[in-house]
């Protein structure tokens, strides 16, 4: 049976895009009813600078109250070598490092170029490697730049090489802004192999902003795709189209995989209650599509054993 | 080149599943919108008893109204010969029927069996095109019915065979409540092939109730599937799970095909505006993801235009 590994990132990719502060304790919640769902990678904080990024300035308290859970992996993000000493510190074994295809977007991100940050990343990943962490290399704007459009594959490939050599496990081609489509995504993933990164060591983190998140997914699947990143429910905005959807959800994934006789290790309906967590957390409607059909079921099984008349009766009309 | 033929249902299959009684003078605008956009075949209305859908009630006024439109083909539903003779005193060239391949379905939705609806249908069907007249016949719950569960292709085919057989010029193949998946979406559309029903007979109507609508349209083109159904913005919200999502997307898909190579012949910022005219009037925000997209997008430039500044800024946070 086909496998896939599905990596959430709601707490730390999915927060740093919310303009809520959680309090640490329902954050740890959260993380352990996912890791009650059967996910064995969760991304739970970064540790970059507290006045950054609020939302993810109790990194440190976070990981030390983390339940001990066996087989389960933490991540975090780390910047540079300041940060990756602050996660070692507080006790994450498993670490994500982040640059972008794209130099215009790489510099207005990070402030340096894709040389530079590739130099920085190397010492980096070096140092988290040696140490017997995991590491995962996200690649921003794989496929497509909000500034300089297009991005052909060309310039991904020698930034995933080096990034591996590096010591990285796996490098994440990161569809920073949702520009991705399947053909697309196929040629990619496709281009990638050929040219001798293998398919264990390629993950995939799509955006949901044109609706194409899960299609993406099913396109590198059907190339041989195994990595997938998904936010809970969604969770996650644009910051470049406030307003649009973000991150691609883990349950829209699951869901497609699982129909696909596709094996994630997750309880679904656990991966959901998750959401409704994080929904009531973050006091707004999550955008993820299965999140809100299970969220719809939900209340109409309640209302149905409330009230069994309750779910005949008109529909009340508005005139517009 | 590569082409797919969308069909708009959003001003009959969207409205009828909304909760909301727009004025003609409304639906006319936007028609026209549509016809701008591109569009070739759009559904309009419904010829039922109005004091069943009242949404639908002005059916015969507008079709009256629709405008001069060369190429572009109007569609009604109907749902027996009284709907069609109607139909047609109001000058519509182009009718819908429909039935399900579920019999539970069946008996709940138009209280007969699946035979007695195959024989009704043949007359209907066997009348309208008789007179010449554009015939699609709807399939409802061949990916799954809700109170059934699966539903075996075996039995979609006897039935799309025998509404090709009366008549019909296409058979659309419709996930009723979302429950289609791209591989079963693969399977159906190959055995039907398989089964002696050409690819340019069989149309897809997918619903994005569990997130797949755009993932069965790409598994759907795929096995050569070329005409797809899609609803404005995604009007139609679920009856069966209210808060979830119903119709697939138009924009959705026309992104996609045009992202593929694939040509729609639909203009989509002009599709995204009647997208917005469809907003406007419900009243509420609707779930297509392009078209939140392209909404956010379009706020964005108008906030650039009239504040340099804006766009910078700290991002105000909630303490939850």
């Amino acid at each position: 049976m086909d496998q896939v590994q599905i990596f959430d990132v709601s707490l730390r990719d999915g927060l740093q895009n919310e303009p809520v502060v959680l309090p640490t304790a329902t954050k740890l919640e959260i993380a352990r009813r996912l890791v009650s769902a059967g996910y064995r990678d969760i991304e739970v904080t970064s540790f970059v600078r507290p006045r950054l990024v609020p939302q993810l300035a109790d990194a440190a308290d976070l990981v030390r109250m983390l339940p001990k859970a066996e087989g389960v992996r933490f991540w975090a993000l780390v910047p540079n070598q300041i940060g990756l000493d602050r996660a070692i510190d507080a006790g994450i074994q498993n670490v994500c490092t982040f640059m972008s295809a794209s130099e215009t977007h790489n510099q207005k991100n990070v402030n340096r170029t894709v040389r530079e940050s590739l130099a920085g990343l190397e010492r980096v990943i070096g140092s988290a490697s040696s140490q017997e962490m995991g590491v995962r290399a996200y690649i921003s704007t794989v496929f497509g730049c909000p500034f300089e459009g297009d991005v052909p594959v060309s310039q991904t490939v020698p930034i995933a090489r080096a990034l591996l050599d590096a010591g990285a496990d796996v490098v994440v081609l990161g569809d920073t802004t949702g520009m991705g489509t399947p053909m697309q995504v196929k040629n990619v993933v496709r281009t990638l192999v050929d040219e001798g990164i293998p398919l264990d060591r390629i993950g995939l983190h799509f955006h949901d902003t044109r609706g194409t998140a899960l299609v993406n997914a099913f396109a590198a699947f059907q190339e041989g795709a195994r990595m997938f990143d998904g936010s809970t429910s969604g969770v996650g905005g644009c910051p470049y189209a406030p307003g649009a959807t973000g991150n691609g959800s883990s349950e829209d994934l699951i869901y497609m995989f699982h129909a696909m006789g596709v094996d994630t290790g997750i309880d679904l309906d656990i991966a959901c209650d998750a959401g409704r967590m994080l929904e009531e957390a973050l006091g707004r409607e999550l955008p993820g599509r299965f999140h809100r059909y299970w969220l719809a079921q939900r209340e109409r099984d309640r209302s149905d054993e409330d009230a069994p008349s309750a779910g005949s009766g008109e529909t009340k009309f508005r005139t517009a």
